[in-house]
């Protein structure tokens, strides 16, 4: 069995969309191009597919499969890594996609916490990410924690508690919560091979501030070049200019969710900066209103000139 | 293309549990004892199957669909109605259930809202219903209203607002919730040939005072007979002997709800009152501690003597 | 010190509204034609005054006190009962209450939990009580339970543990909340001398089936009579009649909650409805916008003609 | 009328506890030694009482007044500023709290959102506000925003529109709240002269990066030279030390927070540290068990020696 891989995840990672056609199939023809926006416009060397942000609950697990195939392939020699989002509500179809993501030669593997059936203890929680790990061990894993949408109630720095015993391929956590508390005793209690990446994008300071070392989220993918200055800014100590970018993404998202912010609006609005056809969002996520897309796009325009 | 069935749905439907080996697998072995347990034991005539209870979310597709398969054939010429649940988060999968569903000449499908991306409109969410009856127009359809654990806000009466017209296969609703001005509405609301099916086994006689067809739940496995004296009790006007059948349930439940009541438990206990051979849930439910079951089963004995 | 009177407290309550003056002050001239209005023509016999619909958070302790004496006062020989809510986030303030409501002649005091700093437990809520009802024991005691506001999360059923040895004057609760499983525990568990009140109107029906002894509600106000008829038709075994009574309610308060149903909104169309002179709201409860009152008058004048 | 004083508020702010008897009666007695304890032991020049640390929603008005007042007159000469908190669900109660601030020399007022009856706009929130401040003109006012506990949903940053125009005294906020795309909004949009200050004391180092001015928080009472320190180094740019002492208090907390931690044990740990005489909470807060603030005393020692 090979060691798993130790080059450490840092820096920006964008939560891909899912490109589908205008019929609402996979596009994976839109791969391709995706990659090379990513890298060409936004400064982007990694990227985390099949997570929320590409719509992975929506999905088959035959069509995740040829999503996680296409991303990897296209990626080669160009991103930095590639994480495939495997978690779903039932193991045996995680497990089935975690085998997957290692014949493919994906850089790691994450789990979100199943969410209709919540666990109710770090310790089943724990049991569960253990069972996908176990048939993927020469992967990175992460964890990824995404309470509010999950609801699921355990904290994150609970689940961390010796679980490189339990799966020595652990690798690091994508937080996604506002609990920086919980955040902080994630960060402090982590061994220099982990990686904390913070995944509230509008707070991606706060994530620095507590010593993230990177940030996975779905902004990145219009934003990368802007956030990458931000963490430059906050790398040198400017305070001043990297809360003046912050402050920048968070009126865009404050102005978008009063008009009602979801990811159809979110995939839009990505449609609207790259160009790139990405198609609809699939059901139960709602198309986007034209007229939403055009004033947030508008709107990031505006800010972002 | 064949007319919907009308054979409507009342009475106690039990939404089973889903059999496993101890080693996790299904158990299509069982399925058979279980029906026959049910209509000798229990006075069932009628089975909700793949549902919560059944742990559907996590099994594979192609476990539901032998599941489902296994369901319906031994129960043929016995149960009056199999209903089979075919809600998934992902549209495509519930569409194959749904088509499977009518091959195996199952009486009706059921879906659950999705929740992890949780449809903000009562209109989003019909046409997600939509989607699925209709790749299955011959069988009655069912839209299973379970908001403690899917999250969705939207009430079930706004789901039905025209929903024949989106739905002609539509018959009623599994409402699982406490919201009785929503279920109340639901009932005054329905043409006759819907069933509107109660959910919530420990306040059952809320449902029926407020005009319930029938009910659905996971006590039915090893309550049926006793329920089936509550609801008789009610309907010949002995409120007293109907309340105190109502307050023996609410009993047990009260006392399992201080163990640390949950799927596993609930499980166990149906195990440990009907001899079948279950075996454990699967992961991410916990496994049912052994003594909790033993006082469960014990409080059960207690009881219902 | 004189006996606690065991008045049985059964039947329609009604939670009367503060009458305010137009500049906001209390207004003690409209509570006798509000007493008058209530027994003439919506056939109540009982209030329950200075609670949740009374706006009492919102008065001083010397604005409570002035209303509950001049409720005493006004109802003498005209109303069975006027319980006084004197229940305040302060244990203070409601001692100084219980004091006065004792020496007013008040029928019974009712406590809801304090819901800025949440009692945890049972044990601590007991405790809370029971220096309250300390102070005047003389006074038939109801505890006020109201989870859905205070997001208190104790059962009522564990309040309720053993609180005579506590409180000797306890006499009963005013369930306001939609949990049946708590409130059939809290029926079955009853002394005969006790008074187990549902407090969700729009439900009654489900309260009554699982043996509440009566009703506290604000919708009572207005729907005495009706309500009235519908307890009636309940008790002589009149299904049919009861459940038509309950869904004309319940499309009211749908009808209601669409347009934005507050406390705010259902004082205005108690003015509407009786012609008295009840004011606006305090803030922080918004005043009815002058366009819903209308609509809703003429929604109550359409359903319930 | 005498103009708004323009002494902006920043640094540490503790939000002191209110010293009782062993009988449960304010202790004004002992303000005077808590003062000298917090400017010689903890290096806090700046003071909020009455807050929800103070546990003001459990003292009757008078009792306020009287605490403000003594908190005032030993204040004088020895700390920088004295905020009085005067909200209450009562809006009456708080105006005459208002006023008797005034009088009394504080430095300036605060106001929390009520929580019983809660603002659905931030419209009626501001106007709420408005009534209080109008009638203490001359006194800097905070909103004090803490929607965990209030469970209001107006985000504090639409408070905030146009607040200048209703209270020409407004200067800004205490943001008791982890939403920091709400925070970041509140601190771009704030003119010079407001301070915000952050209100989570274990992610202060989150408040301090978007740009707050200061921080208000219960922790400060026995933390506020670490606490110091902490600002200290992140003010010259040592965020290494800075993180570590925020860990130092994340590590603190984590572990309260599994025993239990509430209001009751967070003042008896201050009474551990300090030694004042502060006694119990009073009721609904439960008295901290014995056990538990030894506990948390000694890990305090153990982390911070």
């Amino acid at each position: 069995m090979a060691p798993v891989d130790d080059n450490k995840l840092t820096g920006l990672v964008a939560a891909t969309f899912t490109p589908l056609t205008s019929q609402g199939e996979i596009n994976l023809m839109e791969i391709g191009p995706y990659i090379d926006y990513l890298i060409e416009k936004q400064g982007i060397k990694n990227i985390f597919v099949n997570g929320t942000t590409g719509e992975s609950v929506s999905l088959s697990v035959a069509e995740r499969k040829s999503l996680a195939n296409e991303w990897c392939l296209k990626a080669r020699g160009k991103m930095d890594q590639v994480i495939v989002h495997v978690g779903c509500m039932s193991l045996k179809d995680s497990q089935e996609l975690a085998r997957h993501a290692a014949q493919i030669g994906a850089s790691g593997i994450a789990v979100i916490a199943p969410s209709f059936f919540k666990p109710s203890t770090a310790e089943v929680l724990r049991t569960f990410l253990q069972e996908i790990a176990a048939v993927a061990p020469t992967l990175p894993f992460y964890y990824y924690h995404l309470p509010a949408v999950t609801d699921v109630k355990v904290p994150a720095r609970e689940v961390l508690q010796n679980i490189e015993k339990l799966i020595p391929s652990f690798r690091g956590v994508k937080f996604s919560g506002s609990d920086l508390l919980d955040f902080g005793q994630c960060v402090s209690c982590s061994p220099p091979h982990w990686s904390l990446l913070y995944g509230v994008d509008e707070q991606l300071l706060a994530g620095l501030v507590l010593g993230a070392h990177g940030a996975v989220g779905s902004t990145y993918n219009y934003l990368g070049c802007h956030i990458n200055n931000l963490i430059s800014a906050f790398n040198r100590g400017d305070l001043i200019q990297a809360r003046s970018i912050q402050f920048q993404l968070q009126e865009l998202l404050s102005y978008a969710i009063k008009l009602g912010f979801d990811l159809g609006v979110n995939k839009q609005l990505m449609i609207e900066v790259s160009g790139l056809s990405l198609g609809p969002p699939r059901l139960p996520v709602r198309p986007c209103p034209h007229s939403y897309a055009k004033e947030i796009a508008h709107k990031y325009h505006t800010i972002f000139l």
